[in-house]
């Protein structure tokens, strides 16, 4: 009898780290660990210099023409890379028409905004600069800003060695992106995913595999479980207008494909439970209720409550370590640098 | 004749080491240097963990009620202190009516505010976030939406041990007043004051002496440079109505005293140089004009081009070095957390 028990608990222990074996193998086929060093970049190499001049450009709120927003404005790196608005608040307080997706982990997306419209991090940062519901600003008045002020253009020397005029508006983008590809945050999730089973919680492992079962890795593979690909929102069932506002077709406006109507990349889930509110509208506040959302939206699955507990738990292993940066002190301004302008400018 | 050569050289030495000495020690009459330890604040006793409460406070933007603004925002930690504006952009793009005074130091002003209106740092920082053309929020707001999230309570409670509800607007305003006291700079003019001859050139300490000799250290003294007392701005002459605009009567609206018109307390300049533009009403960017309005109006003299030369030099020795600074991660909100809202509710 006492040998019998033995065996069952063996038995037991056996099929329950089988189980946490095949659950660990299953999603190393369809995740990866943030990697330990800085990513390379295309046409980009990263140093020192650069970064840190990028770190600099992403705090200065002179790259916007009224001198009130920065990067970090809309991509704040206190509260998860985002601004948990709807959609963003710029130049004239005009509200911009998607909401701000994190720039934490970034540098894994396949391509850059909710339509994928920007092939990388240094095409991307040009934009929000010359929004005009955004920074408002200018390529040639970005340069006679940076021009003015000494210690940029030292800066903009010593990370563009080889340039013999450094200071343009490529290299302010393309030091940005030397930065942003700094902003890994390695989270539970990768300690995980890299042999430790202790990592996660047993409902988050049961999340886990919900996420796999249900579906949901099919869309949200890859570093940063999403950020690659691009699918309708909606395909199996239209969420409402409230969410999907009918104004905003997503990907067609890039390829003017009638497939792509309604068509966004798969939002990357890093830290997700950092960056409500949700989708590319923003009208979704609690985590709990996008969950379900995708689940009907995307799956044709109506999930239950404790599924989507346990879904949530497991997408709060995401949350990772945002690296400590020291708050740059930026060059100061000369009689040279462009006065702001708070003046709206009405195309 | 060698002999003689050696006295009229050791004589001219003891003359100039004598002028040196006594420049310095005018100066030190004066001025103060920086203290090497933080200042104690009346009644807020400062703790490491009011410190750390504080600066996550000072940086996050939910205190507003847009979500967009933080004290950080205006008072900027990278660009001296103050957000290089006429006046400050705030809540639905609305102007606030004067320019933010840098909080670099500004534990040794008298009191804050140009009209000097709150007492101390804890009675100033409640001001912009209830100013509807700044932050737009209401105290019960900010405890609302402090207290909707788990780790700002943790936080309190360690900042502020001996309460029972820690989580209080009066706590807020208290430990980002611990924080802002931490923000020093010592500057080669406090190396000079604490005895080292060298930190200033040839042409700061000729400013010095003009700075002295021509009167403005009669009202621009102390820790600050400034900070203490309140004059009227034009005492000798008044600048035109762009420098000194006829409906900010200064101190009158705290005071209701005829003699307060136009009165404000007399700037610190610490950090001058990197807090363009000038005066209350922001409309000066060049702080060698600011200098020679100040000789004009305050002293009835036109200063020479040299001597405002001297005198901004002078004035450059009082750019300190910023504290280094970890750029805070902030508490992730809750379903509790008030929404931000872009809304102006005009009054």
């Amino acid at each position: 009898m006492l040998r019998l028990s033995i065996v069952a608990i063996v038995a037991a222990l056996a099929v329950t780290s089988a189980g946490a074996d095949e659950l660990r193998d299953q999603a190393a086929a369809i995740f990866k660990p943030v990697p330990s060093t800085i990513p390379a970049t295309k046409d980009n190499v990263i140093t020192k210099d650069k970064i840190e001049l990028g770190k600099a450009l992403f705090f200065d709120p002179r790259l916007s023409a009224s001198g009130v927003f920065s990067c970090n404005s809309c991509h704040n790196l206190a509260t998860g890379g985002d601004d948990n608005l709807e959609t963003s608040i710029g130049h004239g307080w005009q509200k911009g028409p998607r909401n701000a997706p994190t720039v934490l982990n970034s540098v894994f997306n396949e391509a850059q905004f909710w339509d994928g419209r920007a092939e990388d991090l240094k095409a991307q940062a040009k934009g929000p600069v010359q929004a005009g519901v955004e920074m408002a600003n200018t390529p040639g008045q970005v340069e006679t800003t940076l021009k003015s002020m000494p210690q940029y253009v030292e800066w903009f020397q010593a990370a563009f060695p080889k340039d013999k005029s450094p200071v343009t508006f490529d290299n302010m983008a393309k030091a940005i992106e030397a930065f942003e590809a700094t902003l890994l945050t390695p989270a539970p999730f990768d300690k995980y995913l890299n042999g430790d089973d202790a990592a996660l919680s047993a409902e988050q492992k049961k999340g886990l595999a919900l996420f796999i079962d249900k579906g949901c890795a099919g869309c949200h593979g890859g570093i940063n479980v999403g950020g690659q690909g691009y699918y309708p929102f909606g395909v199996v069932e239209k969420p409402g207008a409230e969410v999907l506002p009918a104004n905003d077709k997503g990907r067609f406006a890039v390829t003017k494909t009638a497939d792509d109507q309604y068509v966004f990349r798969a939002a990357p889930l890093r830290n997700v439970a950092l960056t409500a509110p949700y989708f590319h509208s923003g009208k979704v506040w609690d985590l709990h209720q996008a969950v379900a959302i995708m689940g009907s939206s995307q799956l044709g699955t109506e999930l239950k409550p404790d599924e989507i507990n346990s879904i949530v738990a497991f997408l709060n292993s995401l949350t990772g370590e945002v690296p400590r940066i020291e708050y740059p002190v930026l060059p100061a301004e000369t009689a040279k640098t462009p006065r702001p302008t708070e003046e709206v400018i009405k195309k």
